[in-house]
């Protein structure tokens, strides 16, 4: 995710920054970047002294810088907030959903260094819809099929995406760079690299990942992760089992108040969330809200959640973390 | 679907026709179509005696044209194979998948006026997989994700997406006029009607059809049915629960040995089935087979499935029903 999705959002949540300091590789040291009335200059976030009185540093450039230069930025007293997947099972990290688990993160102070991890998007997406049910009926069986954009992969992989479309639409051989097959009008197994037990990374993350954040080793979860063509948001058809019986309008009662959860679920002019609908939104979408007619005593629901997968996906779960240090 | 498909599959598979008559509303009576030598003259399927000399009738015109005609074409003594949903509850009428449940056709003799349904398209290709697994281990339920691409709602749909997509990638408003809203570049809830219960029709359909092709009035289906941006082939991702233990690699023995599958499942390589690679094949592709981490004993298995809508889910399907009429 690109650095000025950050500044987008601390921007337009008016994120009380005293400075803001970009860094990067050394490859893009140098380059300057507009914000907000000024322009900054990128600097390399190897340099001895990078983060020397930085608060809070947030990391998303992939799990090898994580691991690379987040001691370092911790050394020096600031709390990671890091995007990638580096210390998400880290047991002396919190791993952050600020609606859903911010207990966890609790004994995080600024100016003692630290790490907060910020969860895989689909499982944020998934679990701002299920939490407040499991809070009220315990989850204790989550099947989970996902429809993931383009965004996930990157900016690149979106442009790949367009370009297919084009060649495809020109009758043209589709250029296959980022992803190993055609990806315009088709879909596929997301494309993360497959476990010994036959799960992809992303669906291991999921399972793993909802665990950490529910406190609740024996949630079981299952998952399908599937790329779709589609920009920047991702669906998600979550089956629920619940412990405890809970009907479809108290579902709907919860939701309704659930913070970051938007209900979309209009079934006379079958009007229901979509990738399109909350690209660039904030809130989680929910709809297709019904009782499961394959369990027995209201102790089942399916729903549909499409969430922006940069936005609370990422960028926004990150500065939220951030602003809960201020508090 | 078109009567061409039919035409192709009849030609392709070397169907023993002694002749073919082409019925439809007197709209089209009077249309030339040319197929294997000889030019046909498409007829009006209301005329008196439009089915005399009609063995079989394969009936592909909605619901309302099935129920309107397809009684005259029993008393002049067709076998009719419906593709619409018209009959396919009816519990006189078989309800048929030639590779899952050719017992229930047994009394159907040609010469002796009959109705023989065709299933749903979702529902064939998900039993094509499910059917031989059940039969092992008896699935008691099943949760279903589906992806479903544009042909099920026929060709004005497919070029409607085709369209849609050029506009956007022209920054174009897109053009809605078979579906409410933005199809390119976006997924939707299926648009069919939603039912009391909130399933919409298509999700209950596979929930009845399974029941009822597997004559399993106890199996437990749930389903949600999501458009994607794919022109012909419907995908699925399955969670089954079964009864009887059934461990990964006999799963896939017995669909490696399953008549119309083809296992894709190259874990190394990232290679699974996608729409693209079935459209215009006959077989259902089945991959991503793993044990389901959320199930104990072995007692369950994810799968995702693929499958040409229009020819195993829609014409080749009645055609190997009509194949079966001359064993």
């Amino acid at each position: 995710m690109k650095a000025t999705e950050f500044l987008r959002v601390i921007s337009s949540r008016d994120f009380p920054y005293r400075s803001i300091r970009l860094l990067a590789s050394e490859r893009s040291a140098g380059k300057r970047l507009p914000f907000e009335d000024r322009e900054y200059t990128v600097q390399d976030l190897a340099a001895p002294g990078a983060f020397d009185g930085v608060d809070i540093a947030l990391f998303s450039a992939g799990g090898g810088v994580s691991r690379k230069h987040a001691p370092a930025a911790v050394a020096s007293g600031a709390v990671v907030v890091d995007n990638s997947s580096a210390f998400r099972m880290d047991p002396e990290v919190p791993l952050v959903i600020p609606e859903v688990n911010p207990e966890a993160m609790a004994h995080v102070r600024l100016g003692q260094g630290a790490i907060v991890a910020n969860p895989n998007c689909s499982t944020i997406i998934c679990l701002m819809a299920a939490t407040p049910l499991h809070r009220y009926a315990k989850v204790v069986r989550m099947v989970v099929s996902t429809y993931q954009a383009a965004s996930g992969a990157g900016a690149a992989a979106m442009e790949e995406l367009k370009l297919q479309t084009q060649e495809v639409l020109a009758g043209k051989a589709p250029t296959c760079n980022i992803f190993s097959q055609q990806y315009a009008f088709n879909i596929f197994s997301h494309n993360a690299p497959i476990l010994e037990n036959g799960y992809n990374e992303e669906e291991m993350k999921m399972v793993k990942e909802t665990r950490k954040i529910w406190n609740d080793k024996d949630v079981k979860v299952t998952a399908t992760c599937i790329r779709v063509p589609v920009m920047r948001a991702h669906a998600e058809s979550v089956n629920l089992q619940f412990e405890k019986s809970l009907d479809e309008d108290t579902a709907r009662e919860i939701l309704r108040a659930a913070e970051g959860v938007t209900i979309i679920d209009d079934r006379p002019s079958n009007r229901f969330p979509t990738p399109l609908e909350v690209s660039d939104k904030d809130d989680v979408a929910v709809g297709r809200i019904r009782q499961d007619l394959s369990q027995d005593d209201n102790k089942g629901l399916d729903i549909f959640v499409c969430g922006d997968q940069i936005r609370k996906g990422a960028a926004l779960n990150a500065v939220q973390i951030a602003e809960m240090l201020l508090k």
